[in-house]
């Protein structure tokens, strides 16, 4: 049984976390830290755990992470960077569900999240923690920067047409739609129901935190630079990102068999039937990501519409499946959920 | 393995059958019947069962549902009826998830779904399928009549209280609030978006078809006639139900302490704290009933609240409980579900 | 022309005061106050006001609201009664939005509000801003204590039954639901959209703060003590209030043509034909209250159901119709708006 | 007074001229057809016009259409265009708020609307009723084919960068979400809250009704056909949508001077300050189109945000607005709504 901690499980990828660990038959839930609700059962907090997580919020020093196999950082960003060293000193694993090892150059870091970095060294180690590309590297990994939820719906739908170098890579658009809950469990006045509700928005147009990270991965997957405008915005769900990509193509080609081959192999990784329309509840509470590509009225514009449940795929699931694949479980344990729909 | 067969498996309850029934180890689904629908794979219609049934849906005829164990009905009222007595002939068990054989008045639940019995003889034989009221009962039973939505909560929320005999039973009070899905899955204007999102109202003041199940419930539990005024509401939400009950107390009595007494063996029902307020969201997905009770200023009025996921524990999660005791499999067993929260 | 001064502008019930002042002919804005936005056009914060309304917001000092003819507070509780008496010396006339004034008993105030009362004598003065119970008082007054939204929505349902003295007042109860509006633009984690939406709860069981309102408002009604349960609940949309009201009939009585009675001559109240169920929605942006009546299965059991917009009738609506009493404007000046229905 | 007919008035458009008209100064409401629900008063179908419209359904014959003095189509496609010709004979204005006269290259039309044209005739006549475009030919019309409600979202959103010729016009790409009351009051599953709410998905991909009518629009403007690619999406909200348009600069252009030196008359556009990102809800009930404009990191890549309320400047808002016109009235009379927020 692999050992688990969870630092700072109040937010909703430190539940979501608890929710998918409580059902994991290989692991073992040791403890889940936050200095602000030390003492309070789990439980209490989440009525939902009630019968299915016994344990108390305890204070990092008495959670004696050290002694666990791995732990998840389910904290604002720049916590992970201070803490993680002791524990992989300690050999505990780390899975940063944070940004803070996402980013290989970082002063390009330290410019869109705004602060220092306190273990550049660890930059460079970490593995960015896309199984779908980077599987081998993970097995291996002390330590995983887990992907933002954008950056994956982005990067799973623009892979295959990156990889194969079949579009023109320096105009490439992704309009993407979350639901809140991207924003966290965070008391603030534009994530209120009568502020996000029955509303649309696009924010972040001049700059998101996420295009870096998005512009990384592309970049690596077609060996050169690539272009991209990414427009987020706020949709009233409470789950769900739809990735809405647009590319030109630079020679005719068959998208669909394009992606269908470059998935045919993962698990979490649903190319749908020619002329599909995914929907995000089609992944509510599951941890795929359900792609569809379109060439509409058949012309060199592509469209590839991307979904996940931007808290289980975009975040506490990912970070289930890539601890499978650093303790040799099987990939898909804990994780074989069928979607709540409707 | 249990051999299942669900008919009519198009609406709400039926994808929410097959949702658990997919996880659940001790069966077999054999097939799944529409007879508008018939060719059409499951996992079509609804996306989020991809890679998790692999059927399609069939004609009666065709699902040859004779070789089942045991066949759900997730059809509208006056189906079961019909076709139940075929199925038990062949030895096959049956689960009606409608009304067909809730009422064991015949001639009152002509009154209140406007249609004449088809089968009264197997209305004498059914038994109502709430495993905290009839569990031995129900393991012997070749027919269960599946509780209705509001039914179940409202029960299990005065049930301690009319059994011990501690309220004014001749003017109960269930004024209840359900999600949408309650409704099914219908080409109904009153359903759409845009008239029940944001928006908030009561129907069937006048007279509700769970009234006469309601009634019937209590009067047997109490051993004598209730007087129970019923309003149900509907709620923009998708699924949940939330029943607060009020009765007037008879004699000072710890309220917490009878419920917590009642229920302390129950598996599927969760009496909160004292002072507790659950939400509908902390049983979203479960096949739990969560249930607070009050004393409102240390007066005589108790209020009692009840909370249920209508499509799992009011439908589909005690079918599959019920089907569980039928096959002396663990009651629990493809019902361990953590609600998917937020 | 009335000059308007409105303190504390940055809530809901500011900017619907706002929305509705605009289009009010017979008003001149003066100043609307908010120390933490000083400065920032209102139209700024609320968009929706882009050409509509011009000023910014203005410290307390800058906005010399001395010489405004009236000034609404739309502020948190405890403000008004520390900034009433200045102004009314200064013989502006002021509308409470908060509830400083509106219960008579000072110590039961404070015990429920949990402060020290600044102005206990201008409790005295201040009258009760229910122009359906208190028209004449109010073209009179100074000082209006504006009623809550659940008060609003409760007292007016139970009114008719409480005057003609036909039900048992010792046993009301009230089973209220609310937007989330009603709990203000705060950044509060149990508002977020991804707490309060798609769920349904209820609060406050032990003991709201409208209920000693509420109960004064109905005994004086009555000539007698009432004894009343109230519960309310959070439903996951923006604006509305549903209250359904139940009392026990002490004698037989026509209660559809006792509503219409009582409320023939009430612009802002709609008894609506027996039968009707009525809908936050019809009632959205409006300031009128929608009211029917049943008894169920023709029992003496009598069901009210009654719905307002809490902004609206519930708040910043109710204020101007009683500005537009105090100052002898048609009652509904400015308030004659259809409903935003979808 | 204008006499006004109303041909279809149970849907969302319907009501949505009612809810406008009622409060409009200049005109009289003479008929309102259904044959559905001829003789049901309209406020019992729709309660929030409860006091404000006293007029009931009635039959095509009885309603005498042609004593007015403009009829609005509020009806599906296909019937403005058997109708219109005997108004138009009988010295009756006509607007309609269907697709039947948008598109002037008729066999185009029959191709996306799949039927043959009753009136290809009046397809010449009819102007098109963006007044931001046509509002000489607007005031002259006899016949007003009234946009859709995407293609006034884009083009208002487009034209400036269109005209001034800045853009590379071949490869322009419209990411739209549209709320659910553009799909209607008509009972149909996918509309469902159960089906669209909490939930966001694309639609309409390959190919939707009103691609051909932005093109042509944006074709005239800008005196060259155009390269669009069109993807509308649905989102969980009753009203709006939110139009996020991509488009290549061909050589550095002050893009906030451009589109607000083009819309510098225009009552009901509004071009935000830079860096602004309007919300739908900024316009909720009101008839104002509002914009803004972004270049992101400063590339050649324009988005414009471009945010209306489906139903009333994409609908009923800018039936009337064109009604104005054609009637000498000022322009925004019965259209100067402040936007309900929250």
């Amino acid at each position: 049984m692999v050992k688990v901690g969870i630092v700072g499980g109040t937010g909703y990828t430190g539940v979501e976390l608890m929710r998918l660990l409580a059902r994991h038959d290989g692991v073992s839930l040791h403890a889940i830290t936050s200095r602000k609700e030390a003492g309070m059962p789990v439980a209490e907090m989440y009525p939902s755990l009630r019968g299915h997580v016994d344990l108390a919020f305890s204070t990092p020093q008495d959670a004696q992470l050290q002694q666990c196999d791995v732990v998840f950082f389910a904290t604002p960003n720049g916590i992970a960077m201070s803490e993680a060293t002791a524990l992989l000193d300690a050999g505990v694993r780390v899975i940063d569900l944070a940004a803070d090892f996402r980013i290989r150059d970082v002063a390009e870091w330290e410019k869109w999240y705004g602060m220092s970095h306190a273990s550049p060294a660890l930059v460079a180690e970490a593995v960015y923690g896309l199984p779908e590309v980077n599987r081998e590297a993970i097995r291996q990994a002390r330590l995983i920067a887990n992907p933002g939820c954008y950056p994956t719906a982005v990067q799973l739908g623009f892979l295959p047409l990156i990889e194969a170098g079949v579009v023109n890579a320096e105009s490439l658009i992704a309009d993407c739609k979350s639901g809140v809950s991207g924003a966290g469990r965070k008391a603030e006045v534009h994530a209120l129901l009568c502020e996000a509700g029955d509303n649309f928005k696009a924010y972040g147009v001049a700059g998101h935190r996420h295009l870096p990270e998005i512009r990384q991965g592309l970049a690596s997957a077609g060996g050169a630079p690539i272009g991209l405008t990414f427009v987020p915005h706020l949709t009233p769900m409470i789950r769900g990102i739809h990735a809405t990509l647009y590319a030109r193509l630079n020679r005719d080609v068959d998208v669909q068999a394009l992606f269908e081959q470059r998935y045919a192999q993962e698990r979490f990784v649903d190319v749908m039937p020619a002329g599909s329309l995914p929907e995000t509840r089609s992944v509510r509470g599951g941890n795929t990501c359900r792609i569809a590509v379109h060439r509409p009225q058949g012309g060199d514009t592509v469209v590839v519409l991307s979904v996940i449940d931007n808290l289980v795929k975009g975040a506490a699931g990912q970070a289930i499946q890539n601890m499978n694949l650093m303790f040799g479980l099987p990939e898909g344990q804990g994780l074989d959920i069928v979607p709540l729909l409707p």
